[in-house]
């Protein structure tokens, strides 16, 4: 996607190098960095200078290239093997970390020598990389049949192309939409407490899209007011019955936005489904440390640190995550199509895929 | 109420000076301020030293008893005129300051002299300082009843005793329950832009009452969760059919408790309905200044200060009420009584009093 005008995905492989837009800068400051090795690659991905699924499964491919192109000659399984091991250590809860390093290994186990394992892992994690972002365009493309001319859309949260390589989930029909021309605006929840919802205007305004940013409770009023047409959200996890865990506060858009008669999305990639999961019910909500919200990030005079905007000793409750039933849902949209929330649409997709 | 177990109104009146909670350094940090003159109280006011309808009403009634103890003899009328003229500019849509300032310039212009106006304006400064805290009290005893043995309540913003003197209006019959060993448990929402959750866990603590804050979105999750038993919000204006605008969320939050079947009280004044506007739809929505969503408070070695949490071209849009139409409104306690929000019960409460 766009960045002052250039192209950029949110990760990418140069030589030897893993490119990252590094995101513990932004919104303030767009910097690319790079890693030299695949152990700074997994220092990368573990203090979150690249997050999001998507892009964690991108970065770690080519951490795997690294290790590959690093290893000694006379073992070098062992070697891409150890290195395997702490790149999937870094997020441990990442579905896509473990999926893009455990292909990769399988490529490096079918090399008879290192020369094959060198080739095989490159086209490996090209192919990876790519996937994502054809996975991005396909959910762009049929998302954007939802979006009319001035559609006015909210999101929470960054389900955007800094987490995803390129397009996004969430955003992707946006950015489509916005390209040919249908001129969207999008309402975008700031998403406490880690203010992800700073991603997702610096992503808008960079695509040139028109946008404003609101507190999360604004939502409910702007939807009361009939200024929001359609609300698009990413999920962390669909269960069976189309279910969706997704980021704290979706529940609340999702609620208000039924009371008001404004369709409900989802939009994911495949991997977020979770089959073994009948129902929302059965998904366990992350409860996260207490400093999330009493501390925030802020940035004075070019610096970035963590300032306290409560007092130290404040009781406080964070749970990460809500389960949205799939009633409130009106669809959901995939890379093979849009999907009403319900158990046999959802088997029948992927029986077929 | 009490601070670090000491009893404390959020303004009082101690010989010529007026002694105010300095409410900019909280929840950081507790100091009491003091003015010594009308002018330095009228800044204090402006300047949202004290803020809160009530605290602001009583504060004026005070600085107006300045105003009479400083005036020279020979023309006191016209130095305490110029004094309410000032003060009432301080806020200008604050509704309890006019009505206090006009208070006291009616006990001035009844008074022959100088002397017998000193003696007239402290009293009726004390009446008016007294007539909210026991307006607290009774909304305190009514709003009791709904609260029982470990209730779960959520509030959102501060309808505290910080901004109404002493009870508050949303967290009086919280304080009262606990007080009598009800053991009531606080869902405090952080309610942003500005974050007024902090004034209120800090009046929980020390009031020594269990609770918790939240970010704004997760109410919905304890909603759902079946962890909350009741809510109780303050008002900014009730219409005759008892719409009510508050605090930007109200709203949201109203709709997911009647999603959940959980009761959505109202705490209020009398002075908080206006029944000269019939319906909600009538009532204009402030919009504020985007600094107030990208800039926070922020503490950092003892030093508070504004910070930046997003970059500063950021689009914002900020509107500072929204309005709950009176269907998602279970009841509004007031200091006489609760009442239906339903236009013949309003005007009943009125044609009493």
């Amino acid at each position: 996607m766009k960045v002052n005008g250039k192209n950029y995905t949110a990760v990418w492989l140069k030589g030897k190098k893993v490119k990252m837009v590094d995101q513990l800068l932004l919104p303030f400051r767009f910097e690319i960095t790079e890693s030299n090795n695949w152990k700074e690659t997994a220092a990368a991905i573990k203090n979150m200078t690249v997050r999001g699924a998507g892009t964690i499964g991108a970065t770690a491919a080519f951490g795997m290239v690294q290790a590959v192109l690093e290893a000694p000659e006379h073992q070098f399984k062992n070697f891409v093997h150890n290195a395997a091991k702490e790149l999937k250590q870094t997020r441990p809860t990442a579905h896509d970390l473990f999926n893009s390093v455990e292909k990769m290994l399988k490529e490096v186990n079918e090399s008879k020598n290192l020369r094959q394992a060198k080739k095989k892992s490159i086209a490996k994690s090209q192919e990876i990389f790519q996937s994502y972002i054809s996975a991005g365009k396909k959910t762009a493309e049929f998302g954007n049949r939802l979006i009319e001319k001035n559609s006015r859309i909210l999101t929470h949260c960054n389900a955007g192309w800094l987490a995803l390589v390129e397009w996004g989930s969430a955003t992707a029909p946006i950015y489509l939409a916005n390209r040919l021309g249908k001129k969207p605006f999008v309402f975008v929840g700031e998403t406490r407490p880690r203010i992800q919802g700073g991603l997702t205007s610096w992503e808008m305004q960079n695509e040139g899209i028109e946008h404003a940013l609101i507190v999360d409770s604004a939502a409910g009023h702007f939807l009361q007011k009939r200024e929001i047409d359609l609300v698009i959200t990413g999920a962390d996890r669909i269960a069976l019955n189309g279910d969706v865990a997704n980021k704290i506060g979706t529940y609340e858009k999702a609620v208000v936005a039924k009371e008001n008669r404004v369709p409900f999305y989802v939009a994911a990639p495949l991997s977020t489904f979770d089959l073994s999961i009948e129902n929302g019910k059965e998904i366990p909500i992350e409860e996260r440390d207490a400093k999330e919200i009493l501390y925030a990030n802020v940035e004075k005079k070019g610096k970035i640190e963590k300032a306290k905007i409560f007092s130290e000793n404040t009781e406080v409750k964070n749970p990460a995550f809500d389960v949205t039933p799939a009633k409130y849902i009106t669809g959901i949209i995939t890379p093979k199509g849009i999907l009403r929330p319900k158990k046999n649409e959802i088997k029948k997709l992927f029986k077929k895929y």
